[in-house]
């Protein structure tokens, strides 16, 4: 992992924000070539969703609209989506360290023979960092001499236990909810009045627009809603480069159809799905499709499945990357209720009047940029630059490089020419300076797939050398095939 | 502007945020139609700036890279640009009716006479309300009898003022400093130690990436740093629709050039941005180039033109749509003070190491969004839809809708197949119920350019009709010069 992050801050991907100051915890910029990757990624799933739309399972192609709505809406908003009371994790704070901890991520080692103080640890906290500290802490004890447990402790056995960066007990408070929405203030004060929140999650802004888009467009139900956006939350232990971040950004669908017919969408949308994350190059082998079980399912819910990919991080296990959820028709009952404004569907052809089931296709779009990057990053100790970003070329923030061999002669209006040719259509790089070979190794970094050279041939015969990103093969193609090639290339 | 705002709504431009819970005031969401509207906007400019950027003054294409930062960045960056300590407005408070009003919105009506009460209105107040508030509040008193200042009183003449929405003196406050950036706290407690603000502009994320980006990519200056995205600024009134709203989109430039070079680079960019509105659909007649006085512009800078739109609520004068602003080395000299880390530019061939100078052209996306909005909006009242909007082709959220004449029977299967071919090139909407006038009257309310009609004659001879938007004027075209006939007219 420290590799690919070193990599995407070196060519330009990934930048820790406000860098210059010491960066902030949890945020990251994009840089040139992130933006790219990311908008490439963004692009795609919205042409697919809301532009090309898959077909359905009547072999008509389905219908699905876009929304792009606000960061911050009005508060009630978040009553009735549960997220003012509900979006909480415990957390123990420490009186004398001024830490605060998540409560799952401490483990207590509590003496078997009550004697002496309970000690807490990190959950992640070394062998040797437990073994140094309770020998400080408790002499002639070792590990063995303790039970381990991350459950809620009671208040007096709090009392005597000594939280992980202090060396008395008492400091800890018991587990108390900590709300991971960012609030701020709208308007002149900042009293309870004008309390706001950025959005946790994208798809509130969804069901919020249900009435506005059944009434203004020609959709009806089935059909879907779909909105690519920012959200925010106030992770207490942002980690794993962009992976859990405090500022990041969703694709979310909400697809609204009738109750009888969410197994048959639920499992139309997990193989549209799969097939995306397929044609971006995230090959199957490296997901995995977790089928929520029933007992840890939303009372709403029938069905939810984790769309995990093989992070860096987590192999060899998995890490969430998409989750494909029956939500029921609760947000639009919730929303009705909370707001006071009817949300019922009416079905003009039947006469029915009913409140659509949803399934949410939600997926992180930063997280999927980071996958890509996992994805692509490929060790190959038998070139100059040690690795290449093996990107699906659809996916590649540069298709191609226009590289003419040298400098100062006639192979650089040729490749002025290229590439004013291409760049209307491909994104294209026009790299003139420094030997052949450290550039080859720069695009091979940033995983251009192909790379065109101009040399002393071209002027005579009009053909270019192509150099293939992960076999390094070069041939020779017709400047004039170019075009097509990349074409063929790209779609593939 | 009142018809603009409610087609915007009937039709899925753009509906008020949170509408269902009466809305949020300054915050608005993009339907369907806005967000493909405000897409196309996006792209273009992206395209014409970091994807194809303009040719050069030297004849070669000048090299802009993008980058796409957060929102919230280290508070220290704000502190730098000065806004945490400047970057307010003035604001009066009512202790009675707990109004907050910009100083600058208040006049105050002063007797000539210097008997009884100073009387407060609200800079638009009409005339006949006036009136009537004279008449209660100084019997026997009329508008002549005042003096009416909008400058700052002191505190006596204050102290005997009644506020705009009361009826007593006393109530209003000394001009007080707000700050128009909205705040949230990182972390977990909400001290001033986490404080941090949600960008009040875009182009301090270009600022803050500016040496990594120099340092990861291969670009020497001159070169630009362009981004898009959301700012958000607590307006005390937010007004006119999009235009003045609290949350926003932001799509900046930031052109890096050596300090003698800035008035030629200032040229090019007015030029540039000028050919930039004109090809989406704006006329320059209805711009003005607003060339902002010496003694107005900020000391390091030494020019700022703001490109102005005849917005409806404007006109016949303008208002701003973009700020094209010379601001001097500023910004990089201010971070690099703050930060501690060095920002120079350091240029190899010449072995010179400098400070780069700024040139910013600056534009609001969802201020475009709005003007594209206004300009297209026409009323015509020899058609069933009485207006419809004449959206360059190249903007229009629809390029053309496929229409079968009836919805039974041959002709659906057509307009299915056309449909499934071109939508991979162009955002089509395919409509196949109600009577083709009243699709007609849809497609022109959303600013659709072409309408292609299957009918009896598409079976026999494989043309369509298609009827063009602004003329009404209809022709036949075979099915097969359908995808060329797009090309020409989106390109013109």
């Amino acid at each position: 992992m420290k590799d690919i992050v070193s990599l995407c801050k070196r060519r330009g991907f990934i930048f820790p924000a406000s860098d210059i100051y010491g960066g902030l915890n949890g945020f990251w910029d994009y840089g040139p070539l992130g933006v790219e990757l990311k908008n490439n990624l963004r692009d795609r799933w919205w042409k697919d969703m809301v532009l090309c739309p898959p077909i359905g399972p009547d072999g008509n192609p389905i219908d699905i609209l876009g929304v792009d709505s606000s960061i911050i809406q009005n508060p009630k908003c978040w009553e009735a989506s549960g997220h003012v009371g509900g979006f909480n994790d415990p957390m123990v704070d420490c009186k004398e360290s001024k830490k605060r901890y998540r409560a799952d991520h401490i483990k207590v080692f509590i003496p078997k023979d009550g004697e002496g103080v309970n000690i807490a640890f990190d959950k992640d906290a070394e062998e040797d960092v437990i073994a140094s500290r309770l020998k400080k802490l408790a002499k002639g004890k070792s590990a063995e001499d303790y039970d381990v447990t991350f459950e809620k402790i009671d208040a007096d056995q709090m009392a005597n236990t000594v939280g992980p960066d202090v060396k008395k007990p008492g400091s800890l408070t018991e587990p108390r909810q900590f709300n991971m929405m960012f609030h701020t203030y709208v308007g002149a004060t900042a009293g309870d009045d004008n309390k706001a929140y950025l959005r946790p999650e994208t798809c509130a802004g969804i069901f919020l627009n249900f009435k506005n888009v059944v009434d203004s467009s020609r959709a009806r139900v089935p059909f879907g809603i779909a909105q690519v956006g920012k959200a925010f939350r106030n992770e207490v232990t942002p980690r794993n480069f962009v992976f859990r971040s405090r500022e990041f950004e969703q694709m979310e669908l909400e697809w609204f159809c009738e109750e009888d017919e969410v197994p048959m969408w639920f499992d139309f949308w997990v193989d549209e799905r799969t097939k995306f994350w397929e044609s971006v190059g995230i090959p199957k082998s490296e997901l995995h499709f977790l089928d929520v079980e029933k007992d840890e399912l939303a009372h709403y819910s029938s069905r939810t499945i984790d769309v995990e990919y093989r992070f860096p991080f987590s192999a060899p296990e998995f890490d969430e990357l998409e989750g494909i959820a029956h939500r029921g028709c609760f947000d639009l009952t919730q929303h009705q209720e909370f707001s006071g404004t009817k949300l019922e569907y009416f079905d003009q052809p039947t006469n029915k009047r009913f409140m659509p089931h949803v399934i949410e296709p939600s997926t992180g779009l930063t997280r999927g940029v980071l996958a890509l990057l996992c994805q692509a990053y490929t060790v190959d100790e038998s070139r100059p630059s040690g690795v290449y970003m093996d990107f699906h070329p659809s996916m590649a923030p540069k298709k191609a490089a226009i590289l003419p061999l040298t400098a100062k002669d006639e192979h650089v209006p040729i490749a002025q020419r290229l590439y004013l040719s291409l760049r209307d259509e491909f994104a294209v790089d026009l790299d003139i300076k420094q030997n052949i070979g450290k550039r080859y190794a720069r695009q091979d970094e940033i995983g251009t797939p192909f790379c065109f050279t101009i040399d002393n041939d071209t002027i005579s015969d009009e053909t270019v050398t192509v150099r293939h990103r992960n076999t390094m093969k070069q041939e020779r193609i017709p400047l004039d095939n170019i075009k097509p090639f990349l074409r063929a290339e790209i779609g593939k």
